[in-house]
């Protein structure tokens, strides 16, 4: 691939097993970069079949080397069983792709390392689609606002992850921690990147960290349902804690939530839904040394695609530095294996 | 003082340093209690003229002795500077007389061990108002609602206190950490309460605790303006911050939230604001199996001093439990002695 180029970006998708690989899809898309196609082979066979219906332009491939060796296609799209992606990314590397993940990229550090030696040694880009920030325009937004000053420095931040479990239709995999990422690795990695983002910090560490089952009668003994972790710098903190306990009648998967304290105000992002409140998500709300303000980020553009197809382009890290992308595994692989699960007693 | 009886509560004022003495005053009077009077000494001579104007049925008196051994003084109320406290509450119960004081009723742990000795010497009552739940009907609400199973087994709290600085007109002994008690047994004990009640957890572990001075130029290099807690117990976790970093826009002192999750629904409390949102304060919002509310509680009675009052004269335990108000002063000791400090860096 050239330094700089003007043909569209050409992606192809190997690992269809969760269904955000539609966001990736879309995403690349509506950016302008063009379908190759998919590898219909996943363990869900109802996500192949909802990638053909909402992509009727994708074409569908048999076999994942057909796509991985491909020579019209760009960029690998990956959403495979977690502890899968990292072989995929790394394949796909060697034949010259870029790669876009879904989240965990990586599900142990050895993964890590050997992506990062990876891309090291190729040159190519190892992308983790962080949905909860780039897929959600009052993240960005207040991304861009806490990074003009509006909030004084920041400080502090609390990010609150609850997922909706539906046990009956997850996969298996979806309970075994060697295949999906363990909890803090998989949901909680949003978190992480934000904190890092919103707070300008390259690295940060664990201050703590935690996970266990506490429902006392739900899923498999071993699945852990809550988690949390505090990051530290010299000058921030930060609170994460996700779980698995969105109530049934809640009418949006979860009540992600994301506060912000700087010197001179506050932020808060209702992602998904303002409860008993206005209609839609999207919801930022600041206070500052002047008043309160609620701004509605929901017809804001996102710009984390068009950035990755331009990225892929002119080989540059607008979308996300590769290092920011790092070591938000990193620190998501560490805080899980600092933490001291506690299983409820009987 | 007899095991029951009918006529009148009479209280007095021993300790007027902290303006939240207005509020224990004007609840012990809502709730049928009479004033004898109070001492008008204290560092702030601006609190003596707030409670002589607030209340002019209450006497002033120069000698606090003169109100401590007074024959008809049944409690005695104290809002003292914290570290001051424990010794007028200690003298109260010894010539006989409950004792209602400010939080944090201690400041350090030999206070708490003398309180509670004497507690158990004279079987006087020694009550902490925790005024960021008994004074906010949508948290007594709430527990009314966690008690009585609304979200299913109490998983997890979430509690954050904001408070505005005000540097400018508080008292020197405010910001001296010997005098006015740290940030975690000053203002995160109402969180530690919240924490211990709504789970229903007689006691609880420190699992993680910090505090620090995270704004780069405010206020005394001593002064640690942020403070947090992880709580745990076997079957339950809660997460405490508090600081000082109310922003000067917003229209309240601070935009105190607490959050609940359970095995069948999750709520949140917005005690003082609804940011951008409902009028007023009291904003229970709830999410179960069937759905979502909203719960407007800023109407509904308060019950704790009218229990207090009930307390004194039937010698129950009905406002809270002598051990409850232990236990919370000891845990604010506990994280702030386990705490590990970390001053910005210049």
């Amino acid at each position: 691939m050239a330094a700089m180029r003007n043909s569209p970006v050409r992606f192809a998708v190997v690992g269809i097993d969760h269904r955000h690989v539609y966001d990736l899809v879309e995403g690349l898309l509506a950016a302008g970069a063009q379908g190759v196609g998919y590898c219909d082979q996943g363990s869900d066979p109802r996500v192949a079949q909802g990638l053909a219906s909402r992509f009727p332009e994708l074409k569908a491939f048999s076999r994942a080397q057909d796509l991985l060796t491909h020579p019209e296609v760009d960029v690998i799209v990956c959403a495979a069983i977690p502890a899968d992606r990292a072989e995929i990314a790394i394949t796909a590397m060697r034949h010259g792709k870029d790669v876009l993940v879904d989240k965990p990229g990586v599900t142990t550090a050895e993964q890590l390392a050997q992506v990062t030696q990876t891309v090291a040694q190729t040159g190519r880009i190892f992308s983790v689609c962080f949905t909860e920030r780039f897929l959600v325009p009052a993240v960005q937004h207040a991304l861009e606002l806490v990074q003009g000053g509006a909030i004084g420095e920041p400080l502090h931040t609390l990010g609150i992850g609850p997922h909706r479990l539906n046990a009956a239709i997850r996969p298996d995999w979806f309970f075994q921690e060697d295949r999906a990422g363990a909890i803090l690795v998989d949901i909680a990695s949003h978190q992480i990147d934000q904190f890092l983002v919103f707070t300008g910090s390259p690295t940060a560490e664990i201050a703590h960290s935690h996970v266990g089952q506490y429902h006392p009668k739900r899923a498999g003994a071993d699945f852990n349902d809550f988690g949390e972790i505090i990051l530290q710098t010299e000058r921030h903190r930060g609170y994460v804690r996700v779980d698995w306990f969105t109530p049934d009648g809640l009418p949006v998967w979860g009540d992600g939530r994301f506060f912000v304290t700087g010197t001179d105000g506050t932020l808060e992002i209702r992602k998904y839904l303002d409860i008993e409140g206005r209609p839609g998500g999207n919801h930022l709300f600041l206070a500052d040394r002047q008043g309160t303000r609620h701004i509605d980020c929901s017809a804001m553009p996102l710009t984390f695609f068009a950035r990755f197809v331009a990225d892929v382009q002119a080989r540059t890290q607008t979308a996300m530095s590769q290092a920011h992308a790092f070591e938000v595994c990193a620190l998501a692989l560490q805080a899980q294996a600092l933490a001291h699960p506690r299983s409820r007693p009987a």
